[in-house]
């Protein structure tokens, strides 16, 4: 559910492993999909891969698992509109930034809903066309069907590990993207040239710090060093612009309410001031502003 | 000397009483004003004022008074241009942003120099083409020359008031300008429009905190409200977009060192925590790194 590049490149390596797959997404999309199938081009192979698609939540009925894919402003809508089809046995997985769509999904349901992780370099070249950059890894928290998806997805060639601490990992991924997105947004820089910026790697410090604060608040327990992991992306990942940065060229909503904005949140419901994190979340919608 | 909007502004309300002006800039400029004068377009008149114009720096000589309104970046350059030229008993005036620009102008001549505050709204619309929005009044600091000055400036219709407490002026206007010229140049919004954005009001809020820490720590006496002063000027200017904000979409260098930077290397100096202050900043210079 949710036909963007995380969905498709995961969808794609399900079906391309024997699976039944059906991509539930943007009817512009889901027509190139049914017309020749999804193009799905990597390092290693480039290939023409045949699954369902369709434009209509019903195509859930039946379903074993549903990955969640769409983008955080759209959770609550989107689990809405699956609802009615959602069966009792089916295992449901939020592959999405941000850290709490399970919880918001699994309110929306009334049902569990497992949160994953997802470390994956992907993009939509097109209608019908994924590109798969690097990496592909989930992690998982534990559910009844978590062992079996793991063996599933090993067999499709996505190594997907199971981890009693879900939550640390979303949020060292959430403090990442509030360290690059907003910054490579508003300055419309690939992260090799925005952290050359004078001032901009102390900026991320500050983020970080302030990120840090309000995650030790709510007692979770983040793994690793997040300023070496911050410095790291850039050195990794240079021409990269964040997605907030293509969704304000695009003039698409952002995401930001749920990467700088849910830190800003929570730290005002917790009394953590997060002044950086604030005015990165307030000049991004300023320029969502602009779009009308 | 600086013949920008500011120096034209009052060099011509100056001719326009009759005092003998030269205004020093750039070639383009002063080659339009020799041609045919300077027109200054006003809401009461709009008129071709003949004065001189030279775009050398020996051209001071012989000045009972001199304007000093280059922008902050140019200070010491300028400053150095005139140095063989200026006379013993010119007295030097700056009108130009920031606040410490009489001192670093003063230390560049080895010799006094008296700060102005300058508040008017004005802009260049051509060369040789000055149209003047409102306002006009300067505030000095006390010098031998300074009644004198007042008197001529009078006649001229240019209110000047001398204050002992220019540097708290100062840091009053360089803190409204702290709150509006990066937010401006970062969202290329107009004052009005740009407040109107969620959380805007609130990072401004920020920004004036930190800078009333640094002044605080400085034993600057800053008058009145300044977060009053703040909300008030979008009201009173909803259309105006800061001259940082010119600058950037111009793609030529900004006055950003001077105003948000300026109070951060102070705070860095005296240990006040400046991170709002220091985002804008470090955006402001990613965004001129973009022109190359």
């Amino acid at each position: 559910m949710g036909a963007g590049a995380v969905g498709c490149y995961y969808g794609a390596m399900l079906a391309r492993a024997g699976h039944k797959v059906t991509l539930i997404g943007r009817a512009q999309h889901v027509e190139a999909v049914q017309r020749s199938g999804l193009r799905l081009q990597t390092a290693d192979f480039d290939q023409q891969i045949q699954l369902n698609a369709s434009s209509e939540p019903d195509a859930v009925r039946g379903a074993q698992i549903i990955l969640f894919s769409v983008k955080s402003t759209d959770t609550e809508a989107a689990g809405n509109a699956l609802a009615p089809y959602v069966e009792r046995n089916t295992a449901i997985f939020t592959l999405q930034n941000g850290v709490d769509n399970a919880e918001r999904l699994a309110a929306t349901l009334g049902r569990e809903v497992i949160p994953a992780v997802v470390y994956v370099a992907v993009e939509m070249a097109g209608p019908g066309h994924v590109r798969h950059h690097g990496r592909g890894e989930l992690v998982i928290g534990p559910s009844e069907s978590s062992r079996a998806i793991v063996a599933a997805f090993a067999a499709a060639g996505v190594p997907v590990e199971i981890s009693s601490n879900v939550a640390g990992a979303l949020w060292a991924k959430l403090i990442v993207n509030c360290a690059y997105n907003a910054l490579s947004a508003i300055t419309q820089l690939p992260y090799g040239r925005l952290v050359q910026g004078a001032g901009v790697p102390a900026v991320m410090d500050d983020v970080v710090d302030e990120c840090l604060a309000v995650a030790l608040a709510l007692k979770v327990q983040v793994p690793g060093n997040m300023h070496e992991a911050v410095r790291r992306l850039a050195q990794t990942m240079p021409a990269q612009y964040s997605s907030t940065a293509q969704d304000l060229a695009r003039k698409k909503t952002t995401e930001i309410d749920h990467l700088n904005g849910f830190v800003v949140r929570k730290g005002e419901a917790l009394g953590v001031r997060t002044p950086v994190n604030h005015t990165l979340l307030s000049l991004v919608k300023a320029l969502e502003s602009r779009h009308g």
